[in-house]
């Protein structure tokens, strides 16, 4: 089977969205962007081997290289509307392009999302998707808008997805039990769209943690100018972390990477209303520190004393000569 | 050096385009689509031994990565904007990165074009890029709007991109004197995207040949439910096939690919109109054929004769099992 016809087969749907005037079939696929509203868009690539394992499965896969790209949206508080998914593979497999569809169709129903176009090539299996999006004009959550005295939000426990790659790298051992919820969270991130676009209005910066709230939390010092102190005991973590060393749990948490969930920051008398906004989604935030005056300094403590940091995030070229 | 050093260094510049409202370094770009465009977005990969050599030229293949987008653009008629780059590489090599933005910014100045994102990571050495543009709301060339008698057009040589990569493959040796001209339209193919514009009211449908005339054409016939009568003595051809066997250079010129010229149709009575547009850009469009009202019924003739095919565009996996 061709890629024009694998394409057809498991990409191809009627369009869905009033908003898609020419979805994919042409050179380019044509798009109506609501008047008053700013196109909000990123692009983030998986690559096998470095970003997940070759045999992970492929409906897995599929939600998953959507759904760090919804959280990007997520993290500007933007509408998720159009995708556009290159896929390079090394050979045909249709069972596997099936599954890898079924998983990314999925959740772009979830989320109404329409893929309009991408390309599909042959070569090392690696997956780059371009997600777009609008906000209203004024109503983008940037990194840049941090305040000292705001309070410094997470949206969920972090550190699952590291422990559980650390399971499946061998390095640890996790009982079948403790494993998959940690697993469900490495393998099937959920976007926090409606959270994103709840905070509209409320939050003053945002950020989505893909390298670990470590690294992730530095760009948003910088981009606003400002510092934070974090208190670890409010670090939400996963039953299994907490019952890690401390400085083991910290680890994974902060630089462990992969967590996909906002962090953000809110002046105190949005307190209330931001936390009216997390139950109303059936879920919760977590205040976990507060932005200082100082530009980029970051100091973490536990119960109030100093911690020295002995993690950091992930960069892919860090270790390069 | 890290990844965000080195995004930092070599792709990060003062945004140029008063539409571009925040642009690379948060979550997402935000960007203003003026009112009564649409926005018209295409994605394209270039994988290490699929579509380049790994010893490519990295400045070449800046622009090639690039061009091969814009040239999706033109054949909607529509103006480039912005663009996002994701681009993987095996291992940090500053002065491959330099000269690869070298390239692909120049492109993008010369055409107006501003970077507004993108992902750096680790892998086997690919580029996806996704452009963006706009067009008026009625302005677009589709690949649906031919109709029976409309003319059919090419905007340049064809086949030469593809006798370079054969003497590249050692399949065919070249003076140098007779590479040179070849090797350019291989490595630095031209998007045609004054022309694209040009066309916009003239030209009844349009696509990029990227695959070869012989695969492309057949997209726009079914896309429009007719066919075509090509001449094919009057396919224009760099020298170089000029002086190749008829059937080699055929093949190379309908079924070779990477020529990146525009391939479109239109009403006779715009025939004047259309050379004028191309002339006022200092080049030329050359008339190759006719419509038919049979539906994908695509008949090749020479001097009135007909020619049975021997060609076939590219598709990445029509060799699969």
């Amino acid at each position: 089977m061709g890629e024009f016809e694998l394409i057809r087969r498991y990409f191809q749907r009627p369009a869905r969205r009033a908003d898609v005037v020419l979805g994919s079939g042409d050179d380019c696929a044509l798009l109506a962007v609501p008047a008053g509203e700013l196109l909000a868009v990123s692009t983030d690539t998986l690559v096998s081997g470095v970003h997940f394992f070759a045999d992970v499965d492929p409906r897995a896969l599929g939600h998953k290289a959507l759904a760090v790209n919804l959280s990007d949206l997520a993290a500007m508080g933007a509408t998720a509307r159009w995708a556009s998914l290159a896929l390079t593979l090394p050979a045909v497999d249709e069972a596997w392009v099936a599954a890898f569809a079924e998983g990314f169709l999925a959740l772009a129903d979830e989320h109404q999302v329409e893929l309009v176009g991408g390309d599909m090539t042959r070569g090392p299996l690696s997956i780059t998707v371009s997600i777009k999006g609008t906000v209203p004009q004024d109503g983008a959550l940037r990194r840049s808008g941090a305040q000292p005295g705001d309070d410094l939000y997470v949206s969920g426990a972090l550190g699952g997805a590291a422990l559980a790659l650390q399971h499946l790298l061998g390095q640890r051992s996790l009982s079948a039990e403790t494993l998959a919820p940690l697993r469900r969270a490495l393998e099937w991130p959920q976007p926090r769209l409606a959270l994103g676009a709840g905070l509209r209005g409320l939050a003053s910066a945002a950020l989505d943690l893909s390298d670990g709230l470590a690294s992730d939390l530095r760009h948003l010092l910088a981009a606003s100018g400002v510092g934070a102190e974090v208190a670890l005991e409010r670090i939400p973590l996963p039953t299994a972390l907490g019952a890690l060393p401390r400085e083991e749990a910290w680890a994974l948490a902060l630089a462990g990477g992969d967590d996909y969930e906002l962090c953000f920051t809110a002046p105190p008398q949005q307190a209330a209303a931001i936390q009216a906004v997390a139950a109303g989604l059936g879920g919760a935030v977590y205040a976990i520190g507060r932005i200082t005056e100082h530009p980029c300094e970051l100091h973490w403590q536990y119960e109030g004393q100093p911690v020295a940091p002995h993690w950091q995030g992930w960069d892919h070229f860090k270790e390069a000569p």
